[in-house]
This record gives C-alpha cells, structure tokens and sequence, in this order.
C-alpha cells in the first residue's frame, strides 16, 4: 500500500534551524505511516528570476505538491502577530477546497477571542452602541471559542479534522512537536496506519 | 447571460459600517455586471448553538457561497497587523484550489517586506551568519516584491488575475473602493462585461 501523503504546512521555513524542525517533523510523518509531501525551496533556483518571479514560482511548486497530496497538517500556531502564518492559512483554505484531509495545531492553548482581547487590544474592549463587542478602532472582536479565524477552524471541523491547541514552553514554541504529534496519530487512525514507533 | 458571480472577501464585516461598504462593494458589483455572491450573516440565526456551532454555520455558508460563485475579489488590506485578514487569506486560497478567477486588492502601495521591517521589526533586521536577512527573533525576513505572503501573491498571480495596490487617506482605508473598482474592471474585461455605468 502506497502511503498517504501528508502536506506539511506552517511558518517553519522562516526559523533560523528550519532544517532540522522540517526534517524531524517529515521523520515523524514517516513514523506514523505518511509520506512528507512538500517542496524544498533550497532546490528551486532563483538565478535570472525577479524577486516576484521567484516567489510565484514557489507558489506553483506549493500548490502542484497540495494537489498530489491526501492531507494537510498545517501548524497554525500564531506567527508575526495574533494569527497564524497568512501563507499557510492559504494553504489550509486550498486543501479545504479540495475536500482533502485537514488537521491543525497551535502551540498556544489560548483562543482567538482572548489573544485578540489582550495582546492587540490590551484590554481596551467594550460593548458598543450596536450590542457588539468592539475595540477602540471600532472593529468587531469576535467571539467563537476557536483558535483562529473561523474559516480555519471551521474548515478544519467540516472535513473532520482535528485542531489541536496545546501550551509549551515558550522557548520551544516552534520546536515542539507534540501537538504536531496528535495530528499524526488522529489522521493515523483515519487512514487506518499502524503507528510504527 | 446570467451574470458571473463574484465572491467579496475581505474584514469588511468587522467594520462599524459594515453594511454601508458592503452595501457599496454589492452595488458596484451590480454596476459592472457581477452578481454579488455571499451571506448575510445577520440571517444566520445562532438560537440554541454554541459560540463555536455559530461560527461553524458561518463557515459552512461561506464554503457553500464560494463554490457557487465564479471569481473572488479579496480585500487583501492589512487588517490586524502586517498581513491581510486570515480568514480572507484562508478564502483566497480556497478559491485557487477551485481554479476560480481571482483578484485582490490592498489600500497600501507599500509592499509586506517594508511593512515587515517597519512595522514590525521597527528597522531592526540584518544579515545573519546564514546570508539570510532576519529579524532580532531569529526569523527570516523574506523579500519576494509582493503584496503579501507569496501563497497570495502568486496564487492570483497564476490564475490570471491582478492584485491591486494603492495608496489611499488613512481614514479612507476601509472605505476607499477605488482600488476594488480596478479589480471589477479587470475582472469585467475578462468575463466579457459591459460596464453598465
């Protein structure tokens, strides 16, 4: 039986040890039975392309290894702000579209709701004239006890994946893998392999 | 002809004005002969659901309003920090997956490698060790010339469409639909359109 090919999404290409994070979740993948569908984007050569042309070729090889791809694990733990990585969020949205598999983790436990109230309002929300909650912009802060978006979460909860949320050390916000781990072994059951470790 | 349907994605429903631009966005749509396609999330009724069954129901109509339209235009305009909205993110790329027209649009010229340096590293980056440019965290600080993360750049990129970035008056940068109107244009072209104002 060929293995199900499992696409790694997530923020990891940005970590100063980008390699070894990648290469010890595609060994866990392949632990669970999986096989790590993605690029390297060391091997895409950028030589006589514009920037642009460079980041739009990545962009196809991305998209050609989702469509050759049963499922998606994307890390969702947030990145450069209160939300998850915008590219992998993209990505999510894409296998979704697709009807493939869909599972998400977050090394945070904590919900949209309360990273949204705290870190970028600091507290300063409050019932508007309307009946909704606001923030001083103005803007709506929503509230659905998701971890993100509820187009991510939501997305996720259709195709019967699971988004794990789970507090580590900070210092290993982008180094633990066990939520990561969890995806595998709940996909792993879905796609009927025998964990192998 | 029926008219194509267009998808509006953006954090419009956030806005305290919400159904004026919404409003607006539809009526200019209807102008250029789109049908504007989407939910009216003030119609979904949340009686007996928890917060999360809510924001699911909305997802759920979200999907079913994208599979049923022809072409996205995505309010790519940062929204929450550096990078466009991730529930639009998460849109765009659902729409790419399908092969859809896509188009989007910012309401700021500056690319996300300036505002990622600015903003958010406040200056702060240098070449590290690896050659890579990073930030104080360690991160890389990538440069592809693009709006936004290259999954959205360079999905619109490959299906066709345009992303349109423009400068507009700070307090203009919900309102302003200019730079959404370039889109309908493009888009109208495209599907063969008269403009009917």
């Amino acid at each position: 039986m060929s293995r199900p090919r499992v696409y790694l999404a997530g923020p990891e290409v940005f970590l100063v040890d980008c390699a070894a994070v990648i290469a010890a979740k595609r060994d866990l993948a392949l632990a669970y039975g999986f096989q790590p569908n993605g690029i390297a984007e060391e091997e895409l050569d950028p030589a006589g392309l514009s920037l642009f042309e460079f980041g739009h070729r990545i962009s196809l090889a991305n998209e050609k290894a989702m469509r050759a791809s049963d499922l998606i694990i994307a890390n969702l733990t947030p990145f450069r702000g209160i939300s998850a990585d915008i590219g992998t969020a993209f990505e999510l949205g894409f296998m979704c579209a697709l009807g493939r598999a869909a599972y998400g983790y977050t090394n945070t436990a904590r919900p949209y709701f309360e990273r949204l109230k705290d870190d970028y309002y600091h507290g300063a929300i409050a019932k508007a004239a309307d009946g909704a909650t606001r923030g001083p912009d103005g803007m709506m802060v929503e509230d659905h006890g998701m971890a993100d978006n509820l187009m991510l979460d939501g997305g996720i909860e259709t195709l019967g994946g699971i988004l794990v949320r789970r507090d580590v050390e900070p210092d290993r916000i982008w180094s633990d893998l066990s939520a990561f781990e969890d995806c595998l072994g709940a996909a792993a059951v879905r796609f009927g392999l025998a964990k192998a470790v």
